[in-house]
């Protein structure tokens, strides 16, 4: 099988995507040319970002191909709903060992299945031969200006984040036999280890009241002092720093019932969690509480925005952002 | 040395972008954030492409770093050059087995050379541990519908290329010493193989000319199939073929240096050439003749598209289309 067969068999999805997308207008051309051609609505902004996902670093090796799929798009999609931008198109350069059409069936289901429920369309790529590595560059819009930066955030501003905290870095110490959970709260961890969600629709109601937003990648301290750099390096009047009430941090069942210090742990260091960490500003705390009350989405206030250096827990102990690294 | 340490030191380039790019007012945000955000111009498509490069599959694992960095960012541009698109920004997915900062350097001096020289600008990226390999992704402009595609092609064009083809094939062959060259044409070739020439000049000079483009990877016959099958496809009327003139094929010294019948066979099938391969409809012929003799560039015409299924030379032998396969 050559590699534009394989493209054919498996990456072309025109037809699904026109049921479910209603920004094909916006594909000038897709799949076979040496480029895509993308139209941006006039007043929009291109937002981007690339990921790699690398068999044996980002995910078990053992890892199903269907999840692998669906993370390889969804921590990508993650990166735009951090910027508060719509998705509209991706492009896939595929690693392959070898041709494994099961393998390869089951990962373009996971991503397809994402890809049409996230509004997103595959627009080209690449398939080369080498150790097992997906990279994923995602492209959305956001209304000129308007982009969420970590750089925002301002002394007083309430912290806050989506979903649970934790939940991935448990499935994986649950994979690796390394935490005893129960069947239900096992499965459920690693689902979301594997299949993580990426907050697109609350990125798009959070858009119009917070100061600065980023995904939890690589735990929530380490995320939370991203902000804390960025806006420091935009405001030089001020040193930020940031009050964390470990007691408001959301734990799943499933990290409820294990012991707390290292459901703590997971969910401030942990890192795979794919919620959005936002700041949202003193003067618009009364409008987006009221709004978010009659909004199906789960926002947890954790925290505020200080004027001292360091991101400390109730009590004032110095809470060290250390998290995943890649290098370390 | 952190992920964060890394993209510091070797990939934040910002202020010597500054001086040679002039495109920096178009982006909005750079690398540190969550995604870049870059705004287009008002009437312009957003014109991108993705492609990997593997250690030992697509360079020699012994390919000095500053080539393979040039090498990553000149196949992408290529990409751009062959839709007639001007390239805007780029961001690079860098999977590392170790942090090597000889390595890095070079790399990054070799990426950042052609960079500047190109106009475009880095504006984001991801850095993981990994076996070696490099996706880049371009991003470039084009006037609203004037993208160069693949399939516009019909009966009667003139097809000509850019520079002179076989250079690469015959680069690896000597690197593999399995061609004997003087050292330097030896020297030549590997450079060719090495550094290629993204024609993005060339392609700005033919982007009003041209019915259809690509560029030269997989090997002139391949690549020629390509625009015959595209443009079959975009008009149900008619079957095209093409008709190469052999002796018209444009070889560099150290090609004439070597047995014709092998020049000949790696200027059709070696690829990994990176010349535009362009038609010219018969109507804009001599204005594109008297256009291109003031001008500094150099095209060869080697055919003409036929109304029969196949490619023939000028004996109405069949030539075959077979090419570099990363699956074969």
């Amino acid at each position: 099988m050559s590699e534009f067969d394989l493209i054919a068999s498996y990456f072309t999805w025109e037809n699904s995507l026109k049921k479910s997308n209603n920004n094909l207008s916006n594909i000038v051309k897709s799949v076979g040319d040496d480029a895509a051609v993308l139209a941006l609505a006039p007043n929009q902004q291109l937002v981007t970002s690339i990921d790699t996902l690398v068999s044996g670093v980002h995910f078990p090796s053992n890892t199903s191909p269907y999840d692998i799929g669906h993370k390889a798009l969804a921590v990508n999609l993650s990166d735009l709903a951090a910027m508060g931008s719509k998705p509209e198109w991706f492009t896939l350069a595929l690693t392959l060992p070898e041709i494994d059409h099961e393998w390869l069936s089951e990962f373009s289901r996971g991503l397809k299945k994402l890809a049409e429920k996230s509004g997103i369309a595959l627009v080209g790529g690449d398939t080369t031969r080498g150790p097992l590595a997906i990279s994923i560059q995602v492209m959305g819009s956001v209304a000129s200006g308007k982009a969420l930066y970590r750089s925002g955030a301002k002394q007083g501003d309430k912290i806050y984040v989506t979903g649970s905290l934790g939940d991935g870095a448990a499935g994986l110490f649950s994979i690796q036999n390394k935490l005893s959970l129960t069947d239900d709260h096992a499965e459920y961890c690693q689902q979301r280890l594997n299949r993580p969600t990426p907050r697109l629709n609350e990125s798009d109601f959070i858009k119009d009241f917070a100061s600065a937003c980023i995904d939890i990648s690589d735990g929530l301290l380490q995320d939370l002092s991203h902000i804390l750099k960025q806006s420091n390096l935009s405001t030089s009047e001020q040193t930020l720093g940031a009050k964390v009430d470990l007691s408001q941090v959301p734990l799943s069942e499933a990290l409820k019932s294990i012991n707390n210090q290292l459901a703590i742990e997971f969910a401030l260091t942990g890192g795979d969690d794919y919620e959005l960490l936002f700041t949202i500003p003193e003067t618009l705390k009364a409008e987006f509480l009221k709004a978010s009350k009659s909004s199906e989405y789960c926002f947890s206030c954790i925290g505020l925005i200080t004027n001292e250096k360091g991101i400390i827990d109730s009590n004032n102990n110095l809470l060290k952002t250390t998290g995943f690294n890649h290098f370390s």
